[in-house]
């Protein structure tokens, strides 16, 4: 099989960490969207490109495992590569590497193609992920879903959050790194402080406007926290985290 | 007069945009803070040195001069210069230019040294800033200070924030920028995407810290906002803004 991934060097800076000096899984996430993009660039499939086509990218699901969260001022090696697709999903690992070539993150994301007008998913067009070197698979990849909550009366925490103006990114979405500062957010300083991410696994359900309030509600069990991001009854989002004590 | 300016590249990418594809001032300003601590580490008086002496730098007020605003896949040239100091006072140059040598942004901004034991400002110690080639002198400058809010009647709009744990960032502190967000926030999406930001006159009062809840109000007078952030009825920054119609 060809090698078809792409890679960049990304310097971590201080406003891309956290209290810790670690690099925030928010920003983890900014930076492989940049790679990601920054392949597209080079390929002639620009973003732009795909909007005039009247289509565009949405990630439904990440699964992400932290080997060793990133410090500020590292010089990381960032690397993606659309693997496969099917008729509807895309999936696209990326990999996050350091200075010594230790892998710091796997990230496996899995995207689909969002038509504009009915703001609905669309058949992929091969036309757009072949230059990726992405193989066409009948396999549709059955991923497991974040368990979320479950019941009502375990949650831990719950925060509200208004989407702001600066949530929306170029791409006129809630950039998809808010949604770790909603979730993350929702642990209290003593438990961010004193543990690692090991393991993420996020699915997006629905999609966040500006203007929206959403709740953040979080179940703690040990090691592992539940997620859901809430407008009223509705999930918009799940996730499953597991940590280690730092 | 030596030139003692420290200059870097950087790309402005998409995470470091708005909406609308511009550099947020969220991201200019920490851009520009990013320059003047590569100086200092460049230098070998690094933000850990001083806190290791008990001490900090805190920016009390910035004056912000965009000629154009930046978009996001620029490369941009960040330049900054330690001018001058006094007995409390330390004034650094910031300036944004673009890939053909334009200025996009000039920033003046006054900096104090805070010592982290007693959290009060104290004398420029002349050991940590003439490295950077600032010329002592006995003049304090008379900058404006932002008109704010003078009529509580006149507020056009007023929303509220909880402090954040990834609001924090490595200097422990509330990211600077984090005030641009929230002071600019409480304009409307329509304001901001048909306004451009020519001129901004910013004054830190008070430490916010996380967990704090805070208010951000506005009076829109024209092309002039003013702008406070308030916990209760303490005023913890005040900032003008003028702008231009897009």
């Amino acid at each position: 099989m060809a090698d078809n991934k792409f890679s960049e060097l990304h310097r971590a800076v201080y406003y891309e960490g956290d209290k810790s000096g670690r690099v925030t899984v928010a920003m983890l996430i900014n930076m492989i969207i940049l790679v990601s993009t920054d392949q597209s660039d080079s390929l002639g499939i620009t973003e732009k490109d795909l909007t005039n086509l009247g289509f565009g990218w949405v990630i439904t699901q990440y699964l992400i495992d932290i080997s060793r969260i990133p410090h500020i001022d590292e010089n990381l090696t960032l690397t993606t590569e659309a693997v496969s697709y099917n008729r509807f999903f895309c999936y696209r690992d990326f990999w996050v590497h350091d200075e010594a070539g230790n892998e710091c993150a796997h990230i496996h994301a899995v995207f689909v193609l969002m038509d504009h007008k009915t703001r609905k998913m669309t058949r992929v067009l091969p036309e757009v992920i072949e230059p990726f070197g992405a193989e066409y698979t009948r396999r549709i990849e059955r991923l497991e879903k974040p368990v979320g909550i479950m019941k009502e009366d375990t949650i831990a925490a719950k925060k509200s959050y208004d989407v702001r103006f600066f949530d929306i990114d170029p791409n006129q979405h809630v950039n998809n790194s808010k949604y770790f500062d909603w979730l993350l957010d929702s642990l209290s300083e003593d438990f961010l402080m004193s543990h690692d991410l090991k393991h993420m696994n996020i699915k997006y359900e629905k999609e966040i406007h500006y203007g929206h309030k959403i709740d953040s509600l979080v179940v703690i069990d040990n090691l592992t926290t539940h997620h859901q991001i809430k407008i009223g009854d509705d999930v918009y989002c799940e996730a499953d985290c597991e940590w280690t004590k730092r």
